[in-house]
């Protein structure tokens, strides 16, 4: 098998290269083999939000949550939102290559999609939030986002009557819910919705044949044959490990700038320079510009890129169009949204900051 | 009476001081008298939304506006769209006071809210767009807010067929439906449906006598009284004709910039010198800051600055808690908004331009 990890894979990643090896020892065009394989390495996306580790989901956190994901209020401008970077209209994420944040300062990565994220093993291109509740407190904080303070949203949330209530029915047993660490827990659940069920691929997974076209399917016998699936498995079809960007070859300074070492900020460790979680795969298709620099704008280029620098495959043009035919069978149903009629701002609100 | 307006009072306006005088005359605290005269003076809005000039509303119009209300790949930079200003769930405009637009750029004014506008007599504070399809067509171009060209916005929503696809529906009779005119109208169509009924005030007008507390039916009756409703009036309870701010005293300088003449900048009338559409009141109390320089953020605050320098009065501290009361008797209901999933960016889509 070639090498691919950095690290030890995981344990789809494993099952992935022994099913490859099956299935490339099988006879070529088997049906139920290639179906088999795939259900040894992915895992359908569940019909309804899954649980998350110390913060039960119910009702009452959702739709404070939501309302908190909306709210531009939080950031210090009174102009960014979660959903201004993490469009939930645009596949949970902005228009790119990186997001716009406080006096129009530029982030330093492609905004990672909000959907299917609970999923990931991790959250950031380079991990550095255990999970989303880690996640949602940073870029409210980050200066070149919402440039806001935990004091800041606390008083904004405090200020409002209607969220104070608001807390205190999706935390009900605690005496001062207004928490920051409850500001976060409240969009974790609400991220923890935002699951895209029922793409071809889920129906294919959960056992219907006729789900994927015959492309479809023979692009995913090369997603996984050509070690794509190495990496890119699991139920995000990636998400689940770090691995380096430029396996076989260092990829253009443009797709991976020198300055952003990845997940070496995160350990210190030289071995994760230029190592980055897996990208997760579902709904690809709704939402170039692709990886951490945001820097290709098409699929079947992303596909190109890949192979080569992480492979050293030379794909051919068919080979290319099947494996992206494949990644458009990730596109699941999002879910419907209703857009949150916000509490009335008072005279106790933070009044917008546009400067430091 | 005293005298209010610059130019001749609209008829609902003439109606007003008529009625005016006859509340007066007529024994204090009569409520059918109270209701009587309201019913002259105003109009409640109505369930559905209304008609527009030259842009028979449906469905398919109304669902194609409320995706291009929501797109900011429409703007240069991929981050500004209709909503960003004017938040639909924050009253239908931004945190204030004045809209942030491309590259951290200041607007001119406080950004008007898109609830109800459609029963304005013209959009802006000026006045300078007739109808809501003139209006759509100036932020997108404006440098300071949306930056962007027809051009941008046609190939921006040709390079997607699914928005193809819509404008075909939406545009049936149209060999080629797609163009900035027929994006426009959309953008009213569904702008037009932005409205909310049923507040306690046109439950009043429509007979319910027990739909305003007591202080608020005292507040109404101080509005037409004291003559607020001179020029606040008609279904908007304002928004319906020009009037000088500053009619008795000229507001402080931070409430009324020098450098911004109002509508005198569309007529070139000297007249029209720091005149200003009055501001339709509906939902007021959702929307701090007030006034077209969005300084004043306290509701009972912006009541006394309008008593003082348009109508030479000194409200008591309890009258203007009254008028505040009937002022928050104008919150309806506002539509519920399903979150738009927009159709995906391709290859040809114009890429975001952050600079100029």
């Amino acid at each position: 098998m070639r090498k691919i990890a950095v690290r030890e894979l995981s344990r789809a990643g494993r099952l992935s290269v022994v099913a490859s090896a099956i299935l490339v020892s099988s006879a070529a065009g088997a049906n139920e083999d290639l179906m088999r394989v795939a259900k040894r390495i992915f895992e359908p996306i569940p019909s309804a939000a899954p649980a998350v580790r110390d913060n039960p989901i119910t009702h009452e956190k959702v739709t404070l949550g939501k309302s908190l994901f909306f709210d531009s209020r939080l950031s210090a401008s009174g102009v960014i939102s979660c959903n201004t970077c993490h469009n939930l209209g645009t596949g949970g994420v902005d228009a790119g290559p990186r997001s716009i944040g406080h006096r129009w300062q530029l982030g330093s990565r492609r905004a990672p999609t909000v959907y299917n994220a609970v999923f990931n093993v991790a959250q950031f291109w380079d991990g550095r939030a255990a999970d989303l509740k880690a996640q949602a407190a940073g870029p409210v904080q980050a200066s070149v986002e919402m440039n806001a303070t935990p004091d800041h949203v606390l008083k904004t949330l405090n200020s409002m009557t209607d969220y104070v209530v608001m807390f205190s029915k999706a935390f009900p047993n605690e005496v001062a819910p207004v928490t920051f660490e409850n500001f976060a827990k409240a969009i974790e659940a609400f991220e923890a919705t935002l699951i895209t069920p029922a793409a071809p691929f889920d129906q294919y997974l959960e056992g219907d044949e006729y789900a994927l076209s015959d492309q479809q399917k023979t692009g995913l016998k090369l997603f996984i044959e050509k070690g794509c699936s190495s990496c890119h498995n699991g139920i995000n079809v990636g998400g689940q490990d770090y691995f380096r960007f430029g396996v076989v070859k260092r990829p253009a300074e443009g797709l991976l700038p020198k300055e952003d070492k990845g997940r070496f900020a995160v350990t210190k460790d030289l071995g994760d320079e230029y190592v980055f979680r897996s990208a997760p795969l579902r709904n690809v298709a709704l939402r170039p510009p692709y990886f951490h620099s945001g820097q290709v704008w098409s699929l079947k280029q992303a596909v190109g890129v890949m192979s080569e620098v992480q492979l050293g495959a030379k794909l051919s043009d068919e080979e290319t169009d099947e494996i992206v035919a494949f990644l458009n069978s990730l596109t699941g149903q999002l879910p419907k949204i209703e857009y949150p009629i916000l509490p009335t701002r008072t005279i106790a609100t933070p009044k917008p900051s546009l400067d430091k």
